[in-house]
């Protein structure tokens, strides 16, 4: 039994590592910044199709969204973040810790939209943005709609 | 002098562009979302320096550095942000306003460092990553103690 349990100490550690010493409140308040820089550029490639078209915005814009959608955010959603407040009272649903694989493929989806988004951008063609903004667009909009506490 | 007038008013509309739509209150969050996402990425880089060394967290955390100090976050310090409130009140101090070449210079010192950091991370040499967090880190410090006012 004592060598069970500590197996189980050691896989823990392992699994969490250096995410295991993020408290719960700046767990979530690096959630939410992630997510508030991304609306950011979603925002100003939204404002670049709209508008006048300058195509290095738009690839900053859209480099940014990549590497933060790549950064692993996952393990920001440790034990004990289901509730509390970063820079604000956290709206994750507990459906993104009962639903593993429906939320897996919502991730799975947005990160392929916006690795595609940083493609798109750097040909700087306007209605191949347009149309991924769209696709990128509805990924975050279905993730929010199933994991996202509305206000 | 019409003509003047007209002609002023048409380069302050191209100068600010896509920004001039986003509200004060909404830039300063933006802003602080931006750093609060990079302090995190700092943060873990720091962890994988001290504990294990987890190469692939390394190079998305410094990529997700580098996007977002490449992302043109000096077009968020719009005119009537100077003061506000975005997640928090913002702490930005009135020389970012007054002392454009010395900011310049701390944002082209901080850039330099965040590029380097991303193929530093590449390499996946420990030293090496832990030598570049080093003058990272000192960019970050030095632009705080001058443009970022104290809790």
């Amino acid at each position: 039994m004592k060598q069970h349990v500590a197996l189980a100490l050691i896989a823990a550690s392992l699994a969490g590592g250096a995410a295991a010493q993020i408290k719960p409140e700046d767990a979530i308040k690096f959630r939410q910044s992630g997510y508030g820089f991304m609306a950011w550029n979603v925002q100003r490639i939204k404002a670049n199709v709209e508008g006048k078209f300058d195509k290095e915005e738009v690839v900053k814009a859209a480099n940014a969204i990549q590497a933060i959608a790549n950064s692993g955010m996952g393990s920001l959603y440790l034990p004990g973040t289901d509730k509390g407040t970063g820079w604000e009272a956290s709206r994750a649903k507990p459906e993104i810790w009962t639903e593993k694989e429906k939320l897996g493929k919502a991730a799975m989806a947005f990160n392929k939209e916006a690795n595609e988004m940083a493609k798109v951008a750097a040909t700087g063609n306007l209605d191949a943005v347009k149309e991924q903004l769209g696709k990128l667009s509805g990924t975050c909009k279905s993730c929010h709609d199933d994991f996202k506490a509305k206000k």
